[in-house]
């Protein structure tokens, strides 16, 4: 059966999401704990493949694990039927505090962690405080040296919404398309920390860190309000874009239709455009 | 003259606040920072002396230094007037990233970082989440083992308002009054975390770790609402109440009076009673 899992993690300690020999990884890290609560489990999906350093309080994956081994997990010792919220505590006594699994739901066959999304939330921390960052916020906000007009920021920010080809935000990928649906890209102040919200239907690899570099380049004087959206028309990657670095960068939510029939077909919508 | 510094540390990697030989504190890592910055800075006096673990945000402190050194310290190459920013940037330099000086002040004399204050603001936060805390706040959030009854703890928590001989939630010190006013003691319930926020005119050792230990052995179920008012009867501290672990804890600010004619008249009033 089809496991749904809401994961967190701090980024900070981890070579990113993604399995690779002889680094410590979330996906790796994670697979560990679910083979030895669960059983093996296999194929392990995940919404958001977030680069090395980025963090998540709301990634979102899938896996399939046999009806028994998901009874087995999920029962307490004292109670009949299982319980989700048994295998998220047992799961909490396995698994690294940098790597949490919030919650676990019993999903339809057809759901996809990656295929079913239609939309992808991410929030980037930064502050311009001539202090820095928060001591205990400084794993997940960037410290900018400069001072920051965030409303040079967010004027720039309304230039890039809507659907375009995000090229020169992209890491060159052949035979991907760059086309992209900005839905949402705000810069929030409060106490003196910038928050860019940032919504798309999907992102090209390191789009959101890109998007962040533009503007903070807006935001501190270097560049003008006009010049992200100008980038738009480019066919190619804007060397002159810095991306920002992953530890301001955290995966907050990824959205899901809500009717289990529209799980598949946006499945193979997404999966023709081959980049998710 | 003298400085007055708003001081946010992580306190993880810290002995406590006070300098000890052969320990990492946080006056021993500022005190350093200062001498670099400012040359010899003397009297360094802090509002809270916070517990090994304990975190700040607003903590305060002063220290007094020669004008001419002041001078030079806040004065950037090409101004000549000191700018207080100007020395936070210097600090923020040299100091390790768990702990800023988010502000600097220049003060009467009168000031005095311990004893002018007149109300302390603390914020403990505990998950009873079965994930565990969320992992980029792990640092300043405690797990909670068993579910937590919010509503419960806030009607404990309104039986402790007000002055009291706080004996049973204070570490023994021979001569020290434990009578303090406690002017807020509220339960927060937001995204999964309880925040109880603590204010008082001062506080004994440990003792916002005890009101919360005592709040969560109601909260937990253990204890009934009224037992936590109930142990103030006593006149020694009372064993059976836990002190929670000093990670969910942060000083959160320290009230000062706007006026500094009061400043030394508080002083005078704090000091008779002898502990701050």
């Amino acid at each position: 059966m089809r496991l749904r899992l809401r994961v967190a993690y701090d980024g900070t300690g981890f070579s990113g999401w993604a399995v690779q020999p002889d680094r410590r990884t979330v996906a790796g890290v994670l697979s560990a704990a679910l083979d030895r609560v669960l059983g093996s489990a296999t194929g392990l999906t995940v919404a958001g493949r977030t680069d090395a350093g980025v963090h998540a309080t709301g990634q979102v994956c899938h896996l399939d694990v046999p009806e028994e081994q998901w009874r087995r997990a999920a029962t307490a010792r004292d109670a009949g039927e299982p319980d989700p919220t048994v295998l998220v505590r047992r799961l909490a006594g396995v698994l690294p505090p940098d790597v949490r699994v919030r919650a676990v739901e019993v999903v339809d066959d057809r759901f996809d962690a990656r295929f079913s999304a239609f939309r992808r939330h991410y929030a980037y921390r930064v502050t311009d405080d001539p202090a820095g960052p928060s001591p205990l916020r400084r794993y997940d906000t960037l410290g900018w040296p400069r001072p920051l007009d965030a409303a040079a920021m967010a004027a720039a920010a309304r230039g890039l919404l809507g659907e375009h080809d995000f090229a020169a935000y992209c890491r060159r990928k052949p035979d991907a398309t760059t086309i992209r649906e900005l839905q949402r890209l705000d810069v929030l102040d409060a106490d003196g920390v910038l928050t860019v919200a940032v919504s798309a239907d999907a992102f090209c690899q390191a789009m959101v860190r890109s998007l962040v570099g533009a503007l903070l380049a807006v935001g501190d004087g270097r560049r003008p309000v006009d010049w992200p959206a100008s980038l738009l028309s480019r066919t190619e990657r804007a060397s002159e874009v810095t991306v920002a670095p992953p530890h301001g960068l955290t995966l907050v939510a990824v959205d899901y239709p809500t009717d289990p029939d529209e799980w598949a077909a946006r499945d193979a919508a997404t999966r023709r455009r081959r980049d998710g």
